[in-house]
């Protein structure tokens, strides 16, 4: 598979590196955006369009401020031809009046960012470009408006059907391995050496989605450990000096780190299938794994503990066990979601809460956000849609008996 | 380059293959439909997904007809909801409003079409589905608004800069040539024989442009002859016995050939930047070609004839030429435009009218459309962005002088 | 897999054409000959022997018996240096000695074959060249021992370990399959539908080993039809009409034709080890397919029959059937091994006669051939090593249980 | 181009891969030898083939010596068949006669090579098992005549018609980067970020050249730097803080690192060609690339100065500049060719000595070897031709004006 996902890199990247766009004209980025969207012609719009995205790029922060400020104010909708199009649109709901009123609802950023796109090369500086919208607009600001259309866009744009799984592996490119090392969020990669223990043992995979236009980025990755039996310590697992295990040994596939990639993409959803395709690929490489369960953080388990005013270096490993199993399944955001942002990752995916380990992530990280526990959240494929709906309709956090029965005994207690 | 394009075919085909839905159940479409636009679980919904997807494909076209009215009736927008959403964003453009009018004004049935998107091979479904809706619901009727909807979706996954341009050759899987075969629409490909000529020989090349989602199936192409000098007959330049000439040979490349594929990407334009594009590369490969110019069809001229009641049977191949050049250069529709398709798509483009040829198709259908006339479009890199502003800008349609002395020669006679 | 074989080709062939030899000189082609062996230059070698190639190529007939003189004559070996060197090496088998030994042992046309090949796209045409050579040279002319030195080499250069299998289907490219189209054997192919219906239904694969030097030239091919049950008529199994199999219902993987392409390859062997790897890969692809056959002509029983006196129209089928076993199981040569040149292969691969069919071949080739009689070889992975042992070291016949039966009621009869 | 690399690679490497052998047997390996020699079957040879490259895998030196042992005695000529053989053919040279002569001439252990080299992955195996034997054999030792039989199959194998030129850079997988690492043999590389500094900037290429069948094991490679003008030191060349060229500026391709990588295909040439092809690739790239150079070491410099009684820290610049001179040009072995072997390569390709450079590595290693000097060879296609014959006829050594006059004004001080 290894060579697809690098061909699938250089098409894209040749297309890139050839259509390169001529000499900067004297016209102001304002006024290369209305010709962009002024002209019919794909052409001479190709032209305008590297120039704008060129221009965009060597910007300071005050300058992409500005920009977005002309999105925000120039580029928008008018309410005005929006109630006159939607009152035509009601009288006669034919055809013409309905692209009048999708024409009015549109604000012509939206049209300006697909004209962009033409340009090779553009998909993934319109990504920087919203990473570069997200750091520079407060949230609650009024522009901040505008990033939903590009959300809007980019949902379509990186639609799951456009995806492409890739195994990540010591046979990829170093142009690609350093991103994974850069990228990790979970158990940072030190050098190359631990990359390559990451991705290099017969009992080691890593998988990546990645957009065909974006052939060099990642866009979310995961790294799996091939195990016998579900693991409870995640420097075992890493272990330098651990004996690799024979892949056709293993029975679990451990999903022990999930980092996203993209600042610009933050909130576009395509990594809730990841860990389902993974496992769908890895069951029909190896039929003998048969579980399938995250070894995850539980990030923010000290910070509740001291909301709740529980000190952790007061609990013994039972209580902090049972105390963690309270965690996980009762401690909620005002939205009655759970607490932990982790855990509404994997539920909302309809994986339950499998296990909960102490001493199970003693680095210093490990230790901070949760006093060294760690939770195996389980993705079975019998029980995961009905696990979902639960989830999702009720809110209900499943767990195994197990971890109910701490909860019970802590209640107990 | 041909394997590359192969390869990603292969990458795409491979992850359509092993996604198969599992069997349906009791559910009706539309409840499939209520349950996909409802869940927020991407595994669950990608059954439902697939079912209807399958179901579609099964059904006759009452049935579509009915799929189609579902769309157009209950997933549509809520006028009341619209206005009001566009009154709280007047009185406070603050993203949440913004969000909430974006909601109202667009149709739940785009959002269906991303979500059925997300199965793996669902595009080309999506495009046929559409072409059915083209086929089956007459433009005017109101219901032929939802194409709006799916015009809109398939300008953002259809962008040019989604594209990729894949040589066809004698080297190209039979399974695309073959689809080559079936869709030329210009020249008709006879047999395997006939397209070999096309497509093998070093002066003869065909470009098309392919959707990474949709790797086996062209989008658009065109056939190209390397000639020394541009030619006027196209049948000289397809007989069967001509000796080949060798590649770097050519001064002249001829675009004899544009055809589009998908009936449902029509109005999605992709095809003005191909010749383009094709024009560059093929001068990188051989800087000895200079000259791009079609050798075209002019499929409207005797109907436009017949309405000026002129017989074609009474001229001679002067008076013939002149009247083709009088039509060319004025013959226009009510809008202003030209009257003839063909040459609306190449002066469109920045091409301008180079040359007149009388016997120049002399088969049935250029007999029958032409009266054997044929026309060359020239694509001249150093003109083509003004002669689209002249074209797009005041209707004009740019001839070489030696054409508009034809029509000259004409008014004077 | 389609891919990766259609890259291999394209790494070549682009070698290949980039590195064009310059213009010929003046030099005679044995003056070219003798330059390029006695450069010690690789480079300025090229050149010699990119126009001895060039040269070979566009001679006629005695031209090329002329070049094959010069092989055989002046470029052969000197029995009084071969006698000084092995006494010399009897003397002091130092590493020395033994050189001067290898060297006067080996031609120089051995040295001048491997100096052709250095030029990219060498390969086939020394290929061709022998190809020639067994068409020019009688086998029992003295000067057609120059073949046992293209047999040396390229026994050395298309040593298994350096051949690829590649699957060939309707994605391969055209230029594969009309060569498929050309160099079937055993049951013609007529058009491009035919072929079609030979490599794109669900259950119908065809398989070629590819040498990397030679991209574009399969080897030997074997097609295959996967089946419920083992079937006993060819016409029936490529029945036009038939309804496909999914592939999955398969049981039986038939090997219905096996081809060798290269004329100049003939006596190399590497046939034997391809239905052997088909049969693996198949099995790891579908894991439900067990039994593997062929379904085999038998091209020289009506010859036998003939020379036995059998006059095949007075036989009513079952006495075909037993005569037909009767010639598979005891008809032989004079040197004890089968009388049938398709048997002798099989057998010799570790196969055994599983069943024999009458009217299973009815076209005209096949009547006149065996009255319509065919066979199937079984390859059963249990049994083949033995059998292979029993045949090359016994020259047994190996047979079922059934065949064998047959042999005996025509014995009591 | 890179991908195509991989892609080669990993079509053979998954061919490795599939074809495990089965579990050994108890016979000897001697045994195993004898059973591969006396089957005509492949299939059933293939499983003796696989134990014995696995056990000789596994043994150690002495171990190692004994398998040698065997080959270079039972497995070696009969004199005496030899001398009938050549007898009987010189009375009468017909084919049957010419074959035997040829089975008597080669020993047993090439045909023992060939067939294991049938074996999925052997290639790379068998160059291990020459390594072994150049390790563990002296040179002069009767035993080591077999590493005879080795070269000249491995001749054949490696024939330059069946290399691949690769690109090397960041885009190439981890697992050849970690060679090019490994192997670099001139200016060593400390570190995945000096590696990037080699193979990722514009101005910095790197190429090597591969076999099909070890796609993975560079066997040569080439780093090269593209400059304007032509560089007198590599430490400037290779500063960490440069600013790199872009491509199109450069008019000059500096050679300054050339290492073999596979000790087991010592002597075999196929180097020799690489500077040229490499020279070609890029010329076609960036035409504007129009001189061709090495920086070269010059590693028995001092060692020649100690001989000749020149004590390197008793000169000056100008002096050791003259002497350097002097030893290039005139410093010779007792056979006539130059003293020093990185001259002899580049010479016999048909390089120049273009000019010398003083304090041009100031490396520890290149103080002790050269005194810091270093030379540029310049491959000049309008002479290379003429200056390998005067070099490998007249063993002549060709040098710039400038170069020659250093020793004139040496000869003159």
């Amino acid at each position: 598979m290894s060579i697809l996902s690098d061909v699938l890199a250089t098409i894209f990247a040749r297309q890139t590196r050839k259509a390169l766009p001529p000499p900067p004209s004297a016209r102001s980025t304002e006024g290369l955006i209305q010709d962009l969207l002024s002209t019919s012609g794909e052409i001479s719009g190709m032209t305008a369009a590297a120039h704008i995205l060129d221009r965009f790029g060597k910007l300071d922060d005050a300058g992409k401020i500005a920009f977005f400020d002309h999105l925000a104010g120039d580029l928008g909708i008018s309410p005005d031809q929006v109630r006159a199009a939607i009152d035509a649109f009601e009288a006669d709901p034919n055809p013409a009046n309905y692209a009048r009123f999708l024409a009015a609802a549109e604000p012509a950023r939206q049209e300006l960012a697909r004209r962009l796109n033409r340009v090779p090369g553009a998909t993934p500086q319109l990504v920087a470009m919203r990473a570069d919208l997200l750091r520079l607009i407060p949230r609650k600001d009024a522009r901040a408006r505008i990033d939903l259309d590009f959300q809007h866009l980019f949902t379509s744009w990186f639609n799951r059907g456009f995806l492409v799984l890739r195994p990540i592996s010591w046979e990829s490119p170093a142009a690609i391995l350093e991103k994974i090392i850069a990228y990790e969020a979970v158990h940072a990669i030190d050098s190359w050496d631990d990359l390559r223990r990451r991705v290099e043992p017969e009992d080691r995979r890593c998988f990546a989605f990645f957009h065909p236009a974006m052939p060099d980025e990642p866009l979310i990755f995961v790294e799996v450990a091939l195990t016998r039996g579900i693991p409870g310590s995640v420097q075992k697992l890493l272990a330098e000096d651990r004996a690799p295990l024979s892949a056709e040994e293993a029975d679990t596939a451990v999903f022990y780190s999930i980092s996203n990639c993209q600042a610009g993409l933050a909130g576009i959803s395509f990594g809730n299938s990841l860990i389902k395709q993974v496992s769908e690929d890895l069951k029909s490489e190896l039929p003998d794994i048969t579980t399938f369960v995250t070894l995850s953080p539980i990030p923010t388990l000290t910070k509740w503990m001291k909301e709740e005013g529980i000190d952790p270096a007061s609990l013994d490993d039972e209580a902090l066990r049972a105390t963690t199993a309270r965690f996980l399944l009762t401690a909620k955001r005002g939205d009655g979601m759970p607490f932990d942002p982790v855990s509404r990752f994997h539920l909302g995916n309809g994986a339950h809460v499998h296990a909960v380990h102490v001493g199970a992530d003693t680095s210093d990280k490990g230790m901070a956000e949760s006093a060294g526990a760690m939770v195996n959240y389980r993705y079975d494929p019998e029980t995961f849609a009905e696990n979902h709906e639960r989830f999702a309709g009720d809110k209900e956090v499943v767990a195994s008996k197990e971890v109910r029965a701490l909860l019970r005994a802590k209640a107990a207690a």
